[in-house]
């Protein structure tokens, strides 16, 4: 794009209204300004880079712009809160047409009404390479966010949604022997649009304490977080690490690592006490998310600060990088 | 930087303890939280990319640091609000040593102290280009916020400090037969570590209305930003203008160019009621600042809208870009 066009393309990109009453200075100033009153503020920033976080070859312009905001939609679900606006920053290279970089903001803005969410500043400079990064600011109630250091012993460890249908979808979209696309077009939308789990946590707020990551680099890892953060034990059930039906068309090795360390899902995993499972389940199923149990928390001297893999009899130690003996 | 040494660098980038109690989560969790009362939320994101926003021929490692959180503060001076945190974003090249990229995060919390600023998340990635990506949270009182479209008939148009300097100083940083630098230290400090206004404009609180935007691409950039968005009509006396002694040593022309076009000084310019210049003046010595008055607001239906430039008795018009009439 050149520089002309940058003028252009910046004033297009402006919303013509704000969807939340809290913007009270959108785009237009040296900032923009947000209101709300008895709520903490949210900040996360996601930053994606072509080639390295997505290729074109596997994702449209929509979808790039879509997805990176909806990884950081799932961050502010991730600690019980509420999306309210965000801010891109986007480097360009010469390369990219008008085009496509409208249909990244297309992409955003798509998921972003979904959520009632309010495009309120940006820069937009060149460069080589395409960076997107967004900083999402949310809301949530004074003292009620979900850290990943809340887990204790005994509590049910929980996932919604299923497991490694992004990666599924992904390995879809690389291999080039595939042709069967409207087969898969279930996994292949899991990668490209997924879904921010925040109408499922907005509604949990009479459950006391949870822990609570979101799935962005596969279990293994967030769970080693919550291990981690809590100093608990994670027990997980591979055997109970719910699967899209789709996912029986692979190895088993195959969905073992796309289960375990797949990522991208933006499902969440999470801890609650024992005696709230019962209400979690029915706050699921009112707002029609699918919940799991697939393991338990203990709390042991020797293992805390660490995630373990039951497989039938035998337990192994799983790593961050979803590294475990179940492997190959 | 290769991956391994990335998750070094990440633990060693976290702050020790947070400057400011409304840091209610920082790093480490999904997402940062922050907590504040009675103010409101003030969001501006400001990306630099490697060989188009610096050079590390003219700006070390520490100075880009220190510059890019420089002109995210800046725009929450101009809103006349108060830094509060900062996430970052960063995309490093495999070319850049550990050691530069400490010293871009030292740069930024140098400034960052002044201000009890925390760093409270962020994202590292790796690109063919180096990427920093800054967006800073702030805070204003409610309803006291300094838009540009406040300027009103009859306001004196003001500038803080001398205006040009930064340009001057990145003038010499890039001219290879200049040699003393000693001569030109106080230009070059300006163009590396440039001082956001943001003391003074927090003792403006008794000066009710305020047109205000910060210096960050020329005076004829911001006075046109000014009058469009309140249409009115600014008249900018050029000979008002405040510069440094040391620009006398170059051409009326070099001088012209960096005074009206010259940008990234992070001054302030702004309008207010004649009535209160005397106040003004008054904060500004308290706060050790100097202003000038270089113009007045006119209503001009036929102007309005638009900037110019007197010159003795000649008035030309001034463009966003900085063209005008005066110029060579």
């Amino acid at each position: 794009m050149r520089l002309l066009e940058e003028f252009d393309f910046i004033d297009s990109i402006q919303p013509a209204y704000y969807r939340q009453s809290s913007v009270v200075k959108g785009i237009g100033d040296d900032a923009a300004i947000v209101r709300y009153t008895n709520e903490d503020t949210i900040m996360t920033v996601d930053t994606m880079v072509e080639n390295v976080h997505f290729s074109t070859k596997t994702t449209d312009a929509f979808h790039i712009g879509y997805r990176a905001l909806a990884a950081n939609i799932s961050d502010i679900a991730a600690m019980g809160g509420k999306p309210v606006a965000y801010v891109v920053s986007i480097v360009i290279p010469d390369s990219w047409s008008s085009h496509a970089l409208h249909e990244i903001y297309r992409g955003m803005d798509e998921l972003a009404s979904t959520y009632k969410m309010d495009l309120i500043g940006g820069d937009t400079v060149s460069g080589k390479q395409l960076v997107l990064s967004i900083t999402v600011l949310g809301t949530v109630l004074k003292g009620q966010a979900r850290y990943r250091s809340d887990a204790l012993e005994n509590d049910i460890i929980f996932v919604t949604g299923t497991i490694g249908d992004a990666a599924c979808g992904l390995h879809i979209l690389l291999d080039e022997s595939e042709t069967d696309y409207e087969r898969y077009q279930y996994v292949i939308n899991r990668h490209r649009m997924p879904t921010p789990r925040v109408s499922f946590i907005n509604h949990c707020s009479s459950i006391e304490r949870m822990a609570l990551n979101d799935i962005s680099d596969g279990i293994s890892n967030e769970a080693n977080e919550i291990a981690k953060a809590s100093n608990k034990t994670l027990i997980i059930d591979y055997h109970q690490v719910p699967s899209h039906p789709l996912l029986a068309d692979f190895t088993l090795e195959q969905c073992l690592d796309w289960k375990i360390s797949g990522g991208e899902d933006f499902e969440l995993i999470g801890t609650v006490p024992a005696n709230d499972w019962a209400t979690l389940q029915k706050i699921a199923k009112e707002t029609n998310i699918k919940i799991t149990a697939i393991g338990m928390v203990q709390d042991d001297e020797k293992k805390n600060g660490t995630v373990w893999l039951r497989d039938g009899n035998t337990l192994n130690k799983l790593a961050k990088s979803g590294y475990t003996h179940l492997r190959g």
